[in-house]
């Protein structure tokens, strides 16, 4: 049956029968608001949006694997400022000929998503459109941990990776010729794995500067250089191509550090840390923060493409 | 020049240059989240979406009065929790020939409707898409007060109306006809005059159930049925046709009070209040709640059309 069929309520009483909620949650979806407790009397906020046909496709990921990728998105932003998610909120716009099954399957896996970190789907709205289109919002909890900013950074700051680069858009060039393995890369893409927790881990170890990885490395490090004002230059002998990325690479005639250096949407965490700490092992150095401005490799300008801007 | 020619992080700056920020955004846009003031260590939270030819068409309202639409239905939501807002977040989808100037005209009405309550934009997300799409979610504080829920409401309570209904559905109705007069129904349709105190202030009386009056005051009246187990029966003659739209029904053929009992989206808030509450002048009574289930009109079932359903 299409989401015509049920209609509006019918398609919302059917997503939220789906839903459970966390300790965060005061109030849940079928109210004008949604209640979440914010211990911290702040609350870190983001936005992101995916769209068909530009953000994913139909073909390429499950319902299932949309809602989990849709969530990770916003999910990161929130870890990426050092706070923990407590809760998302979903728009969902969807045009009448779509399977009710798949907008159920979509709200398990923003669901499943988001109980990995203790968060709730709480709320949402649905409209029909032409377009198929989910909006999602993030809430989260600091717990008296200073945000961490994209602006901190300073000269002679280490640059450290959590996560990992490149696995998505390596699955995504693969998808995109028509191919369906290796699944490693392609299960990368469908569902991100965010390290959520390195996000508080850096900010309570001082990190003095944080963002999630989600246009490419490089163009994300690039948003913290220009917005501290500082250059960082990344070592490329800090990446190791992994065995699936570079049979992959070879057999598509692709340079698999395009995909590690400049491929979006693992969100993996970069930030930089005080020269003086020691880092755990889920944050990998890879370069320097230097006095200038913008971002090297091995101290020359990557000649690569270096991110994605949506409206090119 | 479109958005296409400034491109994405262009437009971001172009129209987040035109945001200011009240007292409660600790941290604004520009980074991966935003942090706002929970003074009550919960926040309320509530997402609507807007996509053009459904909810709006740009022959029929400004790219301001969109904006002014978005953040009041958004903002109704957390008014009629009883808490005030302190934060919007929107998601734009924007087709790549969309002028700039519309965008940053959307930004500035979004602004503009959400400094009336002293809230703020403080983040959001842009995409390209086929489909004009304007997901917003807001934030807000109840300042120590109960949340008033829809669930709340008990035989023997009053219903009361604070704010106005019917004038958007008339001024929808009027454009829709090809007219574009008279001014003040079309401008109630292109910006609802919300009474946003009215929310806190019922919360404070004691209210004990509370919805915006998005789809129609009956269709909206019969979610507080539902959710609160009871019924509900309005007053007709607690609705006055106010003169022009009287005048503008007589021209179109149109009952007046399929606008004023059923028309949406004017934002008004309606409440059920204890019968020994003293009402003050913004909370008008209009019915009563009694034993039994759904919405009736001077005890009888409503004729005419009750609501909206967005995706019939």
């Amino acid at each position: 049956m299409s989401v015509a069929g049920v209609g509006e309520f019918g398609l919302i009483d059917r997503v939220t029968a789906r839903l459970s909620y966390g300790s965060t949650v005061l109030l849940g979806p079928g109210d004008d608001g949604a209640l979440v407790a914010a211990p911290d009397a702040r609350v870190v906020a983001s936005t992101d949006v995916l769209v068909e046909g530009r953000h994913f496709r139909r073909d390429w990921s499950g319902a299932r694997d949309v809602g989990h990728r849709a969530a990770a998105a916003n999910l990161a932003d929130i870890a990426a400022m050092g706070a923990t998610p407590t809760a998302l909120l979903v728009a969902l716009c969807i045009p009448a000929d779509l399977p009710i099954e798949w907008a159920e399957e979509l709200a398990a896996g923003l669901a499943a998503e988001a109980a990995t970190v203790g968060a709730s789907v709480v709320g949402g709205d649905m409209s029909g459109s032409p377009t198929l289109t989910i909006a999602v919002t993030a809430l989260g909890d600091l717990a008296g941990r200073t945000p961490v900013v994209r602006s901190g950074a300073r000269p002679g700051d280490v640059v450290a990776l959590a996560g990992r680069t490149g696995y998505a858009a390596a699955g995504l060039t693969v998808l995109s010729r028509g191919f369906r393995t290796p699944r490693l890369l392609v299960e990368a893409y469908r569902r991100p794995e965010v390290p959520y927790p390195a996000g508080p881990q850096a900010a309570g170890l001082g990190a003095t500067a944080m963002i999630d990885v989600s246009d490419g490395l490089l163009a994300d490090l690039g948003h913290v250089a220009r917005a501290s004002g500082v250059g960082v230059d990344v070592r490329r002998d800090a990446f190791e191509v992994p065995r699936q990325m570079r049979d992959a690479a070879q057999a598509l005639g692709v340079d698999p550090y395009t995909w590690l250096l400049a491929g979006g949407e693992d969100h993996a965490l970069a930030a930089t840390f005080p020269p003086e700490v020691t880092l755990p092992e889920q944050w990998r150095p890879i370069g320097r923060v230097v006095a200038g401005a913008g971002v090297t490799v091995d101290g020359e300008p990557y000649q690569g493409v270096t991110g994605w801007d949506h409206f090119r």
